[in-house]
């Protein structure tokens, strides 16, 4: 057997523990040697000692410090991702970030500049390239079977809206929501968005505004490679996650519907009825986060590229900036403008 | 057996054809007494012959001029629609008239004003809305069991492109083929169109620039009860005629697929294949052509309100005049511009 | 244009009234010449006359005496089908007949041999051979591209029982309702059934015990070919009629679904709801009526065979008396021995 | 945290391995405290110690003896199931056994005995009834919304046959393949079957009539709650695993379609194209195992009922003894008469 990649994750929240459960579990080519969380406590240390991780610490720098690493999963707040990537490049290790690397374009540019500098990996946590639906769209379209992408859609709806004080803290929509949308259509198309026109309107919770926020938005998207596009976003559709994609193409039409929670269809006097969607990102990208862990860890254990790059990370948090200017002074945005 | 209605047609060209078929065949309130067309020759008199009518002439005169007949469908040529509607309105008659109406915006004001002054019914031939599917969107809407809409969405590709003759004078994308799609949105939104976005781009054939054209297009709108929606269109959809609805409400989202030409599913391990959609409108609004005709005969010989009125034939062409000024001037437009 | 085929109607009920209109209004080959019916009332004459029609009359009689008639088509109630068919044999007519020819395999035998004698063309009126779906997969099969049929399967349930005074004469589920399946088995296998088991169950309306009759049933079948298959039967299904099939051979299977009144899916926090399966015959088989008029009245114009032949009036007649006889006696019954 | 429930595992074949790699990484509850295998290996030790698994032996008896493992998983060749029943229950320990415990009825009967007097809990590996889309059909029947059941019928294909040296040890396709769809149709219809008619035929390969056995099958079946069904199986379905359940009720119709690999429907002008079901059992039933683990998991740690009891192993055995001697003897076939 080879020898294992040793990871140290930062930050186990929600998401953290998420990807730790996964390498542990379901990655054979992983192991997690630390974890490091300043808000530690001993329920999250019983956790990992039933996983089996036994070093635990409230520093992230016993991670960077610790040479027998070799790679970070950085699942802490937005606010400490770059500085974490710095670090991570400076002491050599490879680095997965969970997305956004951060909100502000320098910030990340300086980021993407270490993780150069340093030769290091890094891997942006755009989970939706992993799933095998969207996956499908793009690896049809990339296959060219199809002739040249005219027209590339996303919807994606959550199936319910946040808590106002997250909404307050969460950058807005285009930042927090649309930017897994941003990065959709970039990997769809396979080409840059050049342009984009928004439309938004606040359908779901007035609180929105409060925030100078929107709950409900269109953006059209023009691509480098010709083709144009749009995405709709809503905070709320409360059948559940609606996550589909499409792409028309010169010589057909790629799409893909929902996950559902069975394939069932019951008959009556009343109407036919059949499942609802699975309800949350949980649920619909379960298989796709161990998979994008598992790209991760084969990109650093063989030498090879990782699949989602720092470029990747950089992109959709312009987008999302260009998105929020047009909605703000009603016209189209260029991304070269950001 | 009530007085059947007496239908004098003018212009019996493809759509002319198909009204007088289906109000023959199908529409056992409506007679129709003559037919005038300037290109009537013997193979159009034998067919009108099978069909037992015998009253046939190349002068539309001889139908205004006759007092027997109730109400005319104006199947001729767009750029005689207006003129059509004026005499039928100055005759008394009732008017089923092809859309559009016209392409210049005071030309079909004028014309609304004569049947306004006549006090004639006149009902525009938005055929889509009388189509089980969307009708099965609207309807659910206008239900209110799904709340407020907040995103309407309209797919609406053609299988294949025109003849370039064909385009050169067709009055460009949105006036000929989106036209449609802007009142669907009305109809599935409840609400006016206040303003509208436009990205379009050439990706079937460079032929449709040489006419100041394009072949895709993306439009988003804004309507009055504050909701988005957005349109996509193609010229060319090699698999059949793309037609789908999506309202996104507040308590839920009702979408339709397209009308396939068969359920089955052939299963082989080189894949799982299904039916294609309906070729094109003809296979596909088949049913909505007769049942427009039912309601339009029907709201005369009841003295009832047309369910497509004039106003629904105006406000398209207004929003279709704002799309291209969209494109043109790269620029949000808004329909109160026009 | 081709002389027209005169048809005499023998019988219109509602089936009989169904093909007059289809041969009037959608079989432009055809003219209805005249129609009889012993319960012949001004109704009738008026919708008649509407369509046309002017020769009507209460005596079949007048029907075979009309030299100018080419061909009949027998709506009458079965009981008299047999009689019609040799009579309208004797008189040299072409013969479109409902199903079933009779329940006594000699009667059919014997009208059967005198359509022979005559040299007639006879088409029995299996109208779901024309259906666009159940078409499809025949012609899946028939097409070679999957193989050999191994196992066949036909479900078959209508949406409400009919009222118990039909129940009393309708000479049971198998010969009443199942005998649709019975020919549509032999169609889609290609293949004589030899054998067939029943299992029974009264699980709709007890009062179908009284008739010695069942409700639901279920017969397993064996053809010639080696495939075996199965058909279900229920006289109730409240959502709507219940009409798929599926062949599946060696290389893959192919199956339809039902038709459904719309493509709509609605979404709600609740569940999705999708449209029931059209409500009845009437409305699923509407364009395979048309279609089998078509075929019928080609095949007498052009000089061809046509598409469902005695043998198939006969075939399924048998196999209907086997499947009670199986049921009644607890075994598998040959149709030998029939 | 509660003690966790220390499992002994016989047999680590390919679906020893699952169980193993289930309880280990994805229930919680269960601790694999020893595996033992007679035909144990360097690389079957090697994937052990990489879970964690120290112990391990070629000796079952080190399984039993060891007072400190609460319950064993039974995972051997089908001909030793009994036996270590047998063991387990006489050494106090808690049973999950996969299916079949025998394939003659007196041994499954003596070891239900053993289980009875020992008072140890048994479940047998049905997993099909923790599939999402089956549990559905169940839940949703059990619910009494739909009424009464009257159909119940269950597809169930292999995507391959089996190699014949597997077929010539297998028990026939009764014993071997249909035995989960006879659990499948007593779990759906909440109801035993009393009789069964078989027909059978040899399509997939002609190798099967040397073994005595047939690759393609129907039987039909009797419940004592009056209701009937019916069962077809193929040993090949090139497209996939094929396993699809319906049961029709007084009331309306609950059915389940396939999992699907993904979404996608692609169209292109030479049709349209979905995903194929998924393979095989290991990828249709992947989280079936899971749960039906987990299930008795809890059920011990609980001390509560399990999910499949020892009837539930013993009844599919009579059933396919019966439909075997159905084919054999061409007649229906008493469950009484096993």
């Amino acid at each position: 057997m080879a020898k294992k990649v040793r990871i140290g994750v930062l930050g186990v929240g929600r998401i953290g523990k998420l990807h730790v459960t996964n390498l542990v579990n379901s990655t054979p080519g992983a192991e997690v040697a630390a974890i490091a969380d300043p808000f530690m406590n001993d329920a999250t240390e019983a956790w990992a000692a039933e996983l089996g991780i036994t070093k635990v610490t409230k520093d992230p720098a016993e991670i960077f410090a610790d040479a027998s690493i070799d790679a970070v999963f950085i699942c802490s707040s937005t606010d400490t991702h770059a500085e974490f990537i710095v670090k991570a490049a400076e002491t050599g290790k490879h680095i997965f970030c969970e997305k956004p690397i951060a909100t502000d374009v320098k910030v990340i540019e300086d980021a993407l500049a270490a993780v150069d500098k340093a030769g290091v990996k890094l891997q942006v946590g755009f989970v939706r390239r992993f799933d095998h639906n969207h996956k499908k769209v793009r690896d049809t379209v990339a296959s060219g079977i199809l002739g040249a992408p005219a027209i590339v859609k996303v919807t994606s709806r959550d199936p319910e809206a946040p808590p106002m004080e997250y909404v307050k803290v969460s950058g807005g929509i285009f930042l927090d929501m649309m930017i897994h949308d941003f990065d959709m259509v970039r990997y769809l198309a396979g080409s840059e968005v050049t342009e984009v026109s928004t439309y938004g309107t606040v359908m779901v919770d007035e609180g929105f505004k409060k925030y100078d926020d929107v709950d409900t938005a269109i953006v059209m998207l023009k691509f480098e490679n010709g083709a144009i596009g749009v995405i709709d976003n809503s905070r709320e559709a409360p059948y559940g996650y609606d996550q589909r994609t499409e792409v028309h193409c010169k010589k057909g039409c790629v799409q893909v519907a929902n996950d559902l929670n069975d394939t069932s269809m019951i008959s009556t006097a009343d109407g036919v009825t059949c499942a609802k969607p699975t309800w949350f990102f949980l649920e619909r990208y379960n298989n796709a986060f161990i998979a994008e862990t598992e790209a991760f860890i084969t990109a650093v254990a063989d030498g090879k590229d990782v699949p989602v790059t720092g470029i990747d990370g950089l992109m959709p948090v312009k987008i999302a900036i260009a998105a929020k200017k047009s909605l703000d002074e009603g016209r189209p945005v260029k991304i070269s403008e950001i």
